[in-house]
């Protein structure tokens, strides 16, 4: 295909990222964190391609977080380092994470339990070197770490910090139930007790002797919307900010018009005797992510609020009006719509290229790494 | 990372076919339209893979269906020839599909409406070669086509027919709608009335003068439980069939045997505070397909009927008994789980490699193509 100059040119459907958006969202979260003093250690895995980590770094191309180990690998070959995996470890990619370890001067591993700590004692880094591992609490998320209230998570602590060939770098936390808030002050509050809760480990931590130890919080609604304390911490770890999206804004991480990805699709039929048009999205385009339970199914559609996503099959999309009769005028065969995603690591995760533009014109195409 | 010889040893999560079961589909779907006299064009949607599509073709690398402009090109750079794009012409690829039509000897592409026409008369191709057209025709499926029963379909047919510089190849209607259907009555009673409609479609084609125009019907489920009038079809065109899955299995297109694709995963987390294990399976290596509503929640979790994959994330997913308590012991963590996918197309799409193997021996990788 030949270079395409403008937006409206593409072939569809496409991925589109405004890049002017997206360096706003970029260097707000950047800010926001230089003010309160604390580390940003931005998370790779909404978009995991190397440019977009360059804006989220500030062109550092250090401390960042990824959740596989194919992104570790993809950073690490290309000149990052001081990057976590921040994924439990995995006891089959023990021999992959040793190599990582041996290679960078920083990769950071994460553990939640016994057996883990272990796994990394079975296999001791060479020259000297020592496994850094992060130790996984669990805030009332409820997906992984250990149970803040339970008494293994201090023995597991300082059964790392006393293991020999391995550091205890920090306490690492995911408010994802930030997920579930509506509005500011529900992501305040949570973030407010994961907060809390973290630097009363910290506390306990210190009260047996473990000291020199970092602290981190993360998911997006929180790093959006900070409380006080969280300068208390060392890093936050957000990720999906870069993007934002429909999701986010329902939480209230974010307006609309911070989100700065799209999905750019086709009108590719006219069907009156149904009321509706199809168009040349699928999910192998969108995702099914949000379950169509947007009052605009889907998606929502850029311009339109009387539109619907209704459904969609594998390259195909349902559209139809809210209520009332579509006129179908409006929208000619071949005609541009577009949308914007429910969930944009979904979305971004169907995509081997993003199209990336400034005011409509496209200025560059990113490659985004897959697999594990 | 290392060649793998066994299942066993793949870093997880990773998408495995078996490669004996994956024949058996083939040749089952080959010898019942062979059988029956009808031309049988496999659909490259569910795999896009060279390697499946050899073996659907049974080597011809002839008389394909493909669902994106990119697997057209894919194939056709790979010495395929005779391949119809089946989805409603885009006014923004009219001219890669003209490339494709000059260059092969028999590319095809799909039209429902007069618009879709003149664009192809717009562009008229090289050398004197002609643009081959399907009619799509909906037979009460509700996605693309002309609706059966709309005196348009036979005016865009004749219209197809009168065009010079365009060759009306056939007529094609998808069943999507035996997807809706629960047991082999259900599905032969769709493909019976879909089979109906194309039939008198086809008499009123040839009472206006329309001759040697083919037919062509398809879906799964239609197709893998036929009804003897499909014999009077010219082809059929079903995909899904290569892997099969949970859903077509509840429809009734096959038995849980017959499936030839798993997702397969570890164990990375035991919860016993609240009875759950985690596995390094989220909705990037299964999707969210079929929404969780099986009992089993997104999947079946192969030899544990008692367990539900009860939620996903990105990268991890939650398992628990349907009910009681977890024995963790039957569970160690880094223990493999194999998870049968609710919908294979969906679940193929998310990963850039298939492991291929034969009795748990590993004997290829396949790369599948990606994009639009």
């Amino acid at each position: 295909m030949a270079a395409v100059e403008f937006i409206k040119d593409l072939c569809t459907p496409a991925l589109i990222i405004d890049l002017d958006q997206m360096k706003r969202n970029a260097e707000g979260m950047l800010e926001r964190f230089h003010t309160l003093g604390v580390q940003l250690r931005p998370h790779m895995k909404t978009h995991k391609t190397l440019e977009c980590a360059d804006i989220m770094t500030g062109g550092s191309r250090r401390c960042i977080v990824v959740s596989t180990l194919a992104e570790a690998a993809f950073y690490a070959d290309n000149g990052y380092d001081d990057i976590l995996y921040a994924y439990p470890l995995p006891f089959d990619k023990v021999e992959r994470c040793a190599e990582l370890s041996e290679r960078l001067s920083l990769f950071q591993v994460m553990v939640d339990n016994h057996l883990a700590l272990q796994e990394l004692k079975k296999r001791p880094l060479k020259q000297g070197q020592v496994w850094k591992v992060w130790m996984k609490l669990d805030c009332d998320n409820g997906r992984a770490g250990v149970p803040h209230c339970d008494p293994a998570a201090l023995q597991l602590a300082l059964e790392i910090w006393d293991t020999s060939g391995v550091e205890l770098m920090g306490i690492y936390a995911h408010c994802g139930n930030t997920y579930a808030c509506q509005g500011e002050q529900q992501i305040k509050a949570v973030a407010q007790d994961t907060t809390k809760i973290v630097l009363q480990f910290m506390e306990k931590l210190e009260a047996a002797g473990i000291k020199g130890v970092k602290s981190s919080i993360g998911s997006t609604p929180s790093c959006s919307q900070p409380v006080p304390d969280m300068a208390l911490l060392s890093e936050v770890h957000p990720g999906n900010y870069i993007f934002y999206d429909v999701q986010q804004s329902l939480i209230g991480s974010c307006s609309l018009e911070d989100v700065a990805v799209r999905v750019l699709t086709r009108v590719i039929g006219h069907y009156p005797h149904r009321n509706q048009l199809l168009v040349d999205c699928g999910w192998t385009a969108l995702s099914h992510d949000g379950g169509g339970r947007l009052p605009t199914g889907y998606a929502i559609i850029e311009g339109h609020p009387e539109l619907k996503l209704l459904s969609m099959t594998q390259e195909h999309g349902r559209v139809e009006p809210i209520s009332g009769k579509l006129d179908f005028k409006q929208f000619p065969l071949g005609s541009l719509l577009t949308l914007m995603p429910y969930h944009a690591c979904a979305t971004a995760m169907m995509h081997p290229v993003y199209f990336v533009h400034s005011k409509g014109k496209i200025i560059d195409t990113w490659k985004p790494t897959r697999g594990w």
